[in-house]
């Protein structure tokens, strides 16, 4: 769905902005329409915050149609009757379109479990996760009561639409719905930013095969010229960043042993906060390093 | 073979000392018959010196000789046809016996292109390598000229017959044939040595599988009971230390993120040098660590 | 002397345009004079490229009178007599207006000494040195012959032209004569920036007192809002950071012995790039630290 | 005082005995009369924990005869007057003998009040600290009760005996009175131990001058030949070590900036803990540097 600018929104008809909304939360256009009549708003924020507190205020049996409204994760029944084209993006963006037999399987049967026991999908904003993570959510999730998980879900569905908000609307404020990964490498060696590095992160993955999601070179200033990740959430889950320091030094004519004492470098940490900053940096010599999360 | 001390092959009969020493060198009990009359030695280096001096002074056709008495690498035709007990047991330690059909055969090729190009079989102190070094050691020597392999031969070969000896004889001296590998985790959260972390030690492989090849837990003093690696060449190869740091801190109450920053550590590294001692301690807090190559 | 922005001296008379910038050069109009009908230059970069180029092309008598045209360091004689307001404020920045009898006594001694030598006075850009450096400076230079020293004195003395022209001139563009410090303290226990901690910059001397320069306290990003020197050369010289980490520490709680094992921490470099970004962080726990040099 | 063996000690008359172990305790040889019927003790802490019994289930009375048993510390009137070979060895090791008219003054002010307040001299094992921590441990006690500087004179006399006894008696085992102090120096640039570098230590004072108490220089392991301190109690306080890395690299050709950027390295650090061992090393390359509390 292509962009609108917020000045756009408040302008428009009330139709028109309905239209527009109708899908920032699944199927419910009745929650845009409610806010509709406080326009203007002033930014993207207030706009999410008014449609957040019809969402809180809604009476119990609107909240659970809402919830209802959901679709199952990774169902390709589902999928085959059609999803919205948000709910598809974002599936198909966390790879759940693209699992083995076993593991729609694995899916259905997860789903199944959620729903038989408390009436309603199992919802959660995938695009703050890696599958690895999704699966332990669920897992955390299911012992627990259904009043506690309706609220959890209604929890998940404003995170949904808060990202989905922050696609769709251009505003001169922006939500708090990104993170940041990062890195940077310092030689201590030479005694100057290491230049010319190349750097892997990987998503590690306890189930399947872990996969590598993003590669730079290091400039000048030893840091890569985009963020490693940016402009989205930080999948929850557990990540590799490998340094190629072997052959940097080697290039630059840095004696060391052979094989060197030290050639790629892993450094495995964790992302929990999928909104935070992680500045992950690596210090190098040719014989000791050093990493620690930054800001 | 059982042990025998120095004193009593220094008192051994001549028939008596060759008989002990024989296959020091690989089917040559001449090189034990040349040093028996410059008995007694002081210890097991000059023992070792003298047998090394007979070889480096021998005619080149001897010393060809020797050469040729060695077998081939992991050749299973050879192995049937049966070996020394010390080939034996050197190649099985390394691994050669559990190949799989696919290795054996690109063994088999390795040996003839090196046999028919030298007219010698291929010859490396296996202990001091891993399998992915035996190969790179394969294919930096191939392209060589004969006298140069000639002379890494006879090198290799002493080498061989270093660590026989080392095994063999009961002396006040010993060899220096042995490396260590040891590490030592300081917790800088805690301002102490950090007890209780499991570590884990993996021979990587470039082909085929990566092993275990040790397991310890540290003790109060933050380093493991006996050596990583001790008592034996260091493979030259590369190598992966795994430390368990995130159980550490939640076993101990410390607050951390979900899932935890830092959980399993691994520290990548490779030997250059199989007698020599590497330490590679691991200095952590729950969001940063350093290591570096220690004595 | 109040800045001109470089549209004015563009469109300037000639005459005003040399008034403005007689004294970029020490009493030597004539460069100014002689760029004036190369105007308008388009930044300050090119205007003091095209007088730099003007003494560079000058006749050996005329680059001499230049140099012999700057006054010596720190005499008192000729500061009663009346220095350039530039020269005056140079000296006194430094502390040269504020010397001890003795201190004076030895300057004395130095100027006459470099002159008797070459006939000049001994210049330095004195504003990227400090005291020590100077004396240094001053050390390496007397064994020098004349030709050397006459090169080595323009150098200075177009060092000395860009600064004066920096403070002056107002421009699109910037001239290269800035230097930076700057620190970030991050808390490797807690896992976060280090707020709140108290850091002094203390410019070291061999010879007399030591002086704080600078003072601060790290902001919630561990830095300090301004950077520790800025806007200015770096005087060439060592210096001292000191963090009061103890209490850091002691206010958050966090358990130490008692004195604390690390409280004030001094960080002891060098600077030796006038110009150059030195990043000086402070990495700690309340049982280690590290610092590099960063950029 | 010559050495005595604990054997020579068991098997000596009773008389012997006590002439031999009755300043243990100041001026109280009852307390060595009481335990000689006990003999003969297996060790030299069996020994000490009979006398140490002895005072503690002293009576009142007797207990106080023992804290006013106990000279002033630093008194010059009772110095003149005639301490025990031991406490003049004890205060003089401290440099009580070398104050200014005005520490002694000082320290006079401070044996009136406290003396004066509870009616015993103010009692500390003086080895166990610097003067600096002299100073603030009788800042903290001297508000105290009566009762509670009872208790504390006791302990800081029992620990005054063992440090006696441990320099009195040879024993097969050893009491532990004595701490460690100890620096180790890995070169991260060079990748081995940092060999031949100049090492002081200094104990850093509040008031009066701080001092060198060490110097080394590190041998081929990085590390120096004896402890820094060791034999003997560590002086709870604060000190400085101070490492020489700028001729270090100067003189290995390590190119670097001119002045360096690291030269001579501080560790600033406290001791509290008079018996324990403190490792304090140091990491370096030249543009950055570590230090961790190691053991």
């Amino acid at each position: 769905m292509s962009q609108q600018s917020l000045s756009d929104l408040n302008a428009a008809s009330k139709d028109g902005f309905v239209a527009a909304l109708g899908n920032i939360f699944e199927h419910s256009p009745w929650i845009a329409e409610q806010v509709a009549a406080s326009r203007p708003f002033a930014g993207v924020n207030q706009l999410f915050a008014a449609m957040k507190a019809v969402v809180e205020r809604a009476a119990p049996e609107l909240r659970l149609a809402l919830i209802k409204a959901h679709p199952d994760l990774a169902s390709k029944t589902q999928r085959a009757a059609g999803l919205t084209a948000e709910s598809n993006a974002e599936q198909s963006g966390a790879g759940l379109d693209r699992l083995s037999e076993a593991e729609y399987a694995a899916c259905e049967r997860a789903n199944n479990a959620y729903r038989s026991k408390f009436g309603f999908p199992y919802i959660v904003c995938i695009r703050r996760h890696t599958r690895d993570s999704v699966l332990r959510d669920f897992e955390r999730r299911l012992p627990n009561d259904a009043e506690t998980e309706a609220q959890r879900s209604i929890e998940e569905i404003c995170r949904i639409a808060a990202l989905r908000l922050d696609q769709l609307v251009v505003s001169d404020d922006r939500l708090k719905v990104h993170g940041r990964l990062s890195t940077h490498v310092l030689d201590n060696h030479g005694g100057k930013p290491a230049a010319g590095i190349a750097v892997e992160l990987v998503e590690l993955a306890a189930l399947g095969e872990s996969r590598v999601i993003a590669r730079a070179i290091t400039n000048d200033d030893g840091r890569t010229d985009q963020p490693l990740i940016g402009g989205r959430p930080l999948p929850i889950g557990r990540y590799e960043l490998r340094f190629s320091v072997g052959t940097y030094y080697l290039e630059r004519g840095v004696p060391t042993s052979d094989p060197p004492f030290l050639d790629e470098i892993p450094l495995r940490f964790a992302i929990s906060d999928p909104e935070g900053h992680y500045h992950v940096p690596l210090l190098i010599t040719p014989c000791s390093y050093s990493t620690y999360r930054g800001s």
